[in-house]
């Protein structure tokens, strides 16, 4: 099980741009450079975000990214889906029903769902109620109570030309 | 985020198995045949489970798999982990680290764990635990409750030369 490394790239960036004034767009090139990743891989990520609201962008010579709703309202979870997408990660493929077992447990299953995938489903909610219960705003804060400074010259840094 | 299809079969064998005298061992051929899986490929899970004592295996003719200990003793996140590996689903690469990012929030962030990394990883064990409360045991029980002929179905199919 593995979520795509888009994620971590994702999120760093959302937690920057809700340091850097709304009014401003900026580039991928940009959001790449400072953390050193490569821009057209990390434009595909920012365009998924932009898909379903997280960011929002402008094209153009002024162009770029800015977060398309306040950072409170961006949780990991709408972060973790938009990039590696809301399938459950135990997927059933009913082989309860399939060959000799279909026979045995297979009325009976018809009318249930199934035990194990209702066992994986359940411990898979856990996990998504833990990311949408922690946002943006709140990493960003977490992170500035390490490093006070932190968002100033983070501001500072995409300030500059 | 995907766990690897042989979860799913590996949970229901061990389901088959906990129906099963522990004295038989049941050839993987045989396991597979009950669900119309591939021999090859279940075979391929059933080690997996052997190499962490869920299952015991017995070569030669009347070789092949029981349950290596009570099935109140083997949980979901046991199957899991030794069909899908105990890696974590978010992998933290260290981008705060990279680039000028480093430079800014790099010395105070040598000090802490990384918040994004942190929060996944909170998210993640709670899908654990989930897993890990999860025993064998209670699924089967939940499947006689839903069809209460099951187990001795299972076990005459199983008796079956």
């Amino acid at each position: 099980m593995k979520l795509r490394e888009g994620v971590e790239w994702a999120v760093h960036c959302c937690i920057n741009l809700s340091w850097i004034s709304p009014d401003r767009a900026v580039p991928a090139a940009r959001l790449a450079a400072f953390h050193d990743l490569p821009t057209a891989y990390l434009n595909k990520q920012m365009n998924a975000l932009g898909r379903v609201g997280i960011v929002a962008s402008r094209s153009g010579p002024r162009g770029g990214f800015r977060l398309g709703r306040e950072p409170e309202r961006i949780t990991l979870m709408d972060v973790a889906t938009a990039i590696d997408g809301s399938a459950q990660a135990f997927l059933c493929t009913g082989i309860r029903h399939h060959g000799p077992a279909g026979t045995i447990t297979g009325p009976a299953a018809d009318r249930t769902t199934c035990t194990v995938a209702q066992a994986f489903s359940t411990a898979e909610l856990a996990w998504r109620r833990q990311l949408a219960d922690r946002s943006i705003a709140e990493l960003a804060d977490t992170v500035r109570r390490a490093n006070p400074a932190a968002p100033d010259q983070v501001r500072r840094w995409f300030d500059r030309p």
